[in-house]
């Protein structure tokens, strides 16, 4: 099958790509690199250096014998957008490029602004052309378990059959997200919905788990190493805690730590989205997966890295920041998932063991981490509406990257 | 009281001015006048004259002894709302500046994205501005009572709760809108929401029934008249209905006809913006209310323009044409509406007089209706995802405009 994934340069995008061409797919790729400018935005980089995206197409090429095609713009561009689809007349879409961070969506008003619209204008795009140039294909659409928040009941696949003052219907689960990066999926869902229903193009809306890791089978080499975020932006719980047990700084689950989400491995995530493609739903249907395949608190994760780091002779210790989110600390959390094994979805790899991979891989490029240590503790807080201040002293207090980690932690009493 | 109408210069934002005014409260406009232009683009214009905003105001001066003040400029630009919201601080903000059509919104893909962008962003600048500078004001945002779509239960206000799975919770109702526009209303509602809880603002969300009517008990001049769009695109079903039937053109129900919605006169929908304003919510509430009085399909708004219309000696006729639309045509319909009864809500006006009074007013300009005729039957075509030609062509069979029906003061659609 031709598939085309926008945000290959991205950290789920470039292995997607890797593990579909691995399988015999034909992949299309689409980025404008703006994540990788983001990330420098908020003061911090990949642990893992990645290549540009010529020499990652190069290494595809002499280490997979694979060519990766790659048409560079940007989807909020309709013109480029439609040329692309025009073009290439995939059979399938991974819709990844977005913008995909809840705290780099709540800085301020500019953040959020951007976030929102840009996120929305990238999925109208490709909807009208596809409705234009590829009706038939099918897209799937990368959303967030975060889209159903926290209620106390237990969450579907999407949709719900309920019964209310005496009459039932099948209708969508409500949504009650918790940042405005988390509202965007909700409104793109609602945009795919509608469009499946009035043009009847096909649908899959992920509603993704967190992910975790850096390889996947198909990486063999570090030229071919996916990005790996861990500062308070745009790294996840999980990856944070790594750098900050690597870096010997208390690991910090925010408030009473019973949040419980949903997380999958990335080498399963790529193995659910190349499902989905090979699984495609009828013309006009919109479907709704749950992927994730189990459920953690944060003070599990808390623990589980700190054992972890503990085994490899690391002395970690964990604290509770007061949360700089607005979200329920302990709650119900029971989604279904059930679509993905229907679908001959099975389980290959389990967090304890990926985590020992993380710190192996996040020890190896330690000097990286140590250059941007300043970008692990929280500075954006919900509540504030204006974290920017925030960011230009981080952004000021980091010490020069040129001197690398041998320069030391920063003194004691300085104004880092 | 101190309000804030952004969009006053709108269908609903001018007599919601005049109906506080009256009542004694101190009233703040904001527009951009982006209405007038985008009905200038469909080929279009109100029925009744609508002078310079300059001349609104003076009339206000001269006829009701009223100061009107104004602030000239685009929610989209952050650095307007902000100064408007730091140097007014009003008591309530009124927000009624939206896209607000439907079928526009369905044109092609850059009214979509205009549509969905252009309100988040406007109600998003809100928020944070309103946060910085009024965190205690009460926000009442239009919204639309096509955010729920047609399910087939009840429709509650904005929440309900349900057993499921054998767990019970308060959940917001799940909203299937049925265009871009009623999507970009269910959007703006997940923000405000989420605004409330984190930055415990207040607001109502008001999920709107269709308005009728063209009179309040303040509009006692020629002068004061609100807009009344009767073109496929920026007119109701009720307003084209009698548009069609002054202009000898047959009345046309879409499709099947028994589409239901809730519908409410302009003067109750004044009353009912006012009892929120004076009614408002605790800090940190978001509340929801559904904002109609009576329901009725649209073959009995097809058959009693009719009805009305052979009293006033006409002779309608009734067509059914293909539905442009994508929708149910005969569906359960019954929402709530309790919460504004408990604030004292009456209903004023009744279907039939309202629609004897609007034919009064279109009869007497009837020159502006004769000028655009060709706007009144469907073009944009849900399905087709590119409706420009239509309208090119439509504006290209346009008759020549000069001839107005008199000269008077610069009106809107004059060159002047």
């Amino acid at each position: 099958m031709k598939v085309l994934i926008t945000g290959v340069d991205g950290y789920s995008g470039w292995p997607l790509a890797l593990h579909l061409l691995a399988r015999g797919h034909e992949v299309v790729g689409v980025d404008n690199f703006v994540t990788r400018r983001r990330v420098r935005e908020v003061g911090s980089w990949s642990a893992t250096p990645i290549p540009s995206f010529a020499r990652r197409q190069a290494a595809v090429r002499s280490i997979l014998g694979k060519e990766l095609r790659f048409h560079r713009g940007d989807l909020e561009r309709y013109d480029f957008t439609r040329r692309v689809l025009a073009e290439e007349r995939p059979d399938a879409i991974v819709h990844l490029a977005e913008q995909r961070s809840a705290p780099y969506s709540m800085i301020d008003v500019h953040h959020a602004v951007a976030t929102q619209t840009g996120n929305l204008t990238g999925t109208l795009h490709l909807l009208y052309a596809m409705r234009e140039s590829c009706p038939d294909a099918h897209l799937v659409k990368m959303g967030t378990m975060g889209e159903y928040g926290t209620p106390n009941v237990d969450i579907p696949e999407g949709f719900f059959e309920i019964e209310y003052r005496g009459r039932t219907d099948r209708l969508p689960f409500p949504r009650q997200a918790g940042s405005w990066y988390h509202w965007s999926k909700v409104f793109d869902s609602g945009d795919v919905m509608f469009a499946s229903r009035i043009w009847k193009l096909r649908a899959t809306d992920v509603m993704q788990g967190v992910i975790y890791g850096i390889r996947t089978p198909e990486i063999t080499d570090a030229r071919l190493l996916t990005r790996f975020d861990f500062d308070e932006t745009w790294g996840t719980a999980i990856n944070r805690f790594i750098a900050q047990a690597v870096l010997g700084l208390p690991i910090t689950p925010y408030g009473k730590g019973e949040q419980r989400r949903g997380f999958i491995a990335l080498e399963d995530s790529m193995q659910s989205l190349r499902l989905a493609i090979e699984h495609p739903p009828d013309a006009g249907e919109y479907r709704v997966w749950n992927q994730f395949d189990a459920a953690y608190s944060v003070n599990e994760l808390a623990e589980l890295v700190a054992r972890t780091a503990t085994e490899l002779g690391l002395h970690p210790t964990i604290e509770h920041p007061p949360n700089p989110r607005v979200e329920a600390e302990a709650h119900h959390y029971a989604p279904m998932h059930d679509h993905l094994a229907a679908v001959g979805y099975r389980r290959s790899r389990e967090l304890p063991d990926v985590m020992r991979e993380i710190f192996r891989d996040l020890t190896r490029y330690r000097r990286r981490l140590e250059a941007r240590r300043h970008v692990v503790q929280p500075t954006v807080r919900w509540a504030s509406g204006d974290s920017r201040p925030d960011l230009a002293a981080r952004r000021a207090a980091r010490p020069d990257p040129s001197p690398e980690p041998s320069a030391g932690p920063p003194i004691e009493g300085s104004s880092a």
